[in-house]
């Protein structure tokens, strides 16, 4: 997707309160915006990407789980990796991936940043 | 600062472990570096800025505390804010804060954004 007018996220807050209920639907709350830079905060609460589904994504994304756990599986690896508060990974374009699960039984927050600035010379 | 040549941070890893002893010292760990952006975790552990100290940063910076306490205190506010867990603030370039103080007890973990992309026309 195309990153257009930097959209401005709160000036304060917290990641964790108030969290929405993500039962129904994942929530997405832009944090930050940019050029080429978008950091918003993913709420999931025990979804999983629909089968034989995979992000190809144009930008680079690093993601961190804060809270919660998932399992997340890239493409070019046997196994999912299972990602619990604290972990990071750098997701570079177009490394096929997708989420496994979520955790059922709490809330996982992500916050993910979204990175597409082409390097300058 | 000039943000140069981006550096690689660990393409994946834990926010939370391990976590540096930063009694002596305030640790800093680069995660993602693109032009004009640039991620990192930082570990305080009691330390403040020193006193009549404020930041006035050329870049835009967007921080959230992950672990442990603080008071930020911006120079245009008459009272610092206390951080907790989740807390994110963004803060202006050149918009003057000190640290007033971090957690003695524990480590507090914080994430910060540092964003000089100029906005595109």
């Amino acid at each position: 997707m195309t990153i257009g007018k930097p959209a401005a996220g709160p000036s304060s807050g917290n990641l964790f309160a108030p969290l929405p209920d993500a039962a129904a639907d994942e929530h997405f709350t832009p944090l930050l915006a940019r050029p080429g830079l978008r950091v918003e905060r993913i709420v999931s609460h025990g979804q999983a990407s629909p089968p034989d589904f995979w992000f190809d994504q144009d930008e680079d994304e690093w993601v961190v789980l804060l809270a919660g756990s998932a399992l997340l599986r890239f493409a070019d690896e046997a196994a999912p990796r299972r990602l619990l508060p604290g972990d990071f990974l750098s997701i570079a374009a177009h490394r096929r991936h997708r989420v496994e699960a979520t955790a059922a039984a709490e809330a996982t927050v992500w916050l993910a940043i979204h990175a597409s600035a082409p390097p300058t010379a």
